[in-house]
């Protein structure tokens, strides 16, 4: 099932570097960091919720193939892995990526928080402790 | 396998609402959003990548679970879904745990990139197009 008008049906094959049963992965278009890579339901399918068992199960197994192929040419520190899932949590295309963003020693001035600061008011919980 | 001062072990019972085979799930003490929650393995483990296959698949699994519970008594618009895996990525319990955090329409100003904030200078992509 392809979606006229998605950037991932199909997608750019220069940026594509995995290819699972279901799932694939690929470079950010937009990396917020280097070897900020995306895996994707081959399926359009636009909610984790809207994932078949075997999807969910292939999209996390998957991570770790992902890991592999951005540490044979880099060396992050830590990694933020997650889902923007509805337009509301951020959600800027409408197919299911996962996101694997490698992280590295002094990329921000605080990494405290991680994807806590998708809501910045309420991230930094140190500040009440 | 415990770890002392860890909160996770044991976790305060007050919060925990949902309990499977190897992992169990709580509300978050400095929650960012109504009904933010986390699913931790039950063993000490501070690594996605240390987490047995088990572990991975029902941290997974409980995602769904972690959901219907938070829709018994919210009516969330999306989900950010991850994990802060290391220090560099913003982990500041060092006992694995995976973030369920609903969103809601206007919670934030504008939710465009989600976990993408974790690095704030590149997060907003669209400003390139």
């Amino acid at each position: 099932m392809m979606s006229s008008g998605c950037p991932f049906c199909p997608p750019d094959p220069d940026r594509v570097f995995y290819r699972g049963e279901t799932v694939f992965a690929l470079w950010d278009a937009y990396p917020v960091n280097p070897g900020h890579a995306l895996i994707i339901p081959n399926r359009h399918v636009g909610s984790w919720f809207e994932a078949t068992e075997e999807e969910q199960a292939e999209l996390l197994q998957a991570v770790s193939a992902v890991r592999d192929e951005i540490e044979a040419s880099r060396s992050p520190d830590g990694y933020n892995i997650g889902i923007n899932d509805g337009f509301a949590a951020g959600q800027t295309v409408g197919h299911l990526h996962l996101h694997v963003i490698p992280r590295y020693e002094g990329d921000v001035p605080d990494p405290r928080g991680g994807i806590r600061w998708v809501i910045p008011e309420w991230a930094p919980y140190w500040n009440d402790e």
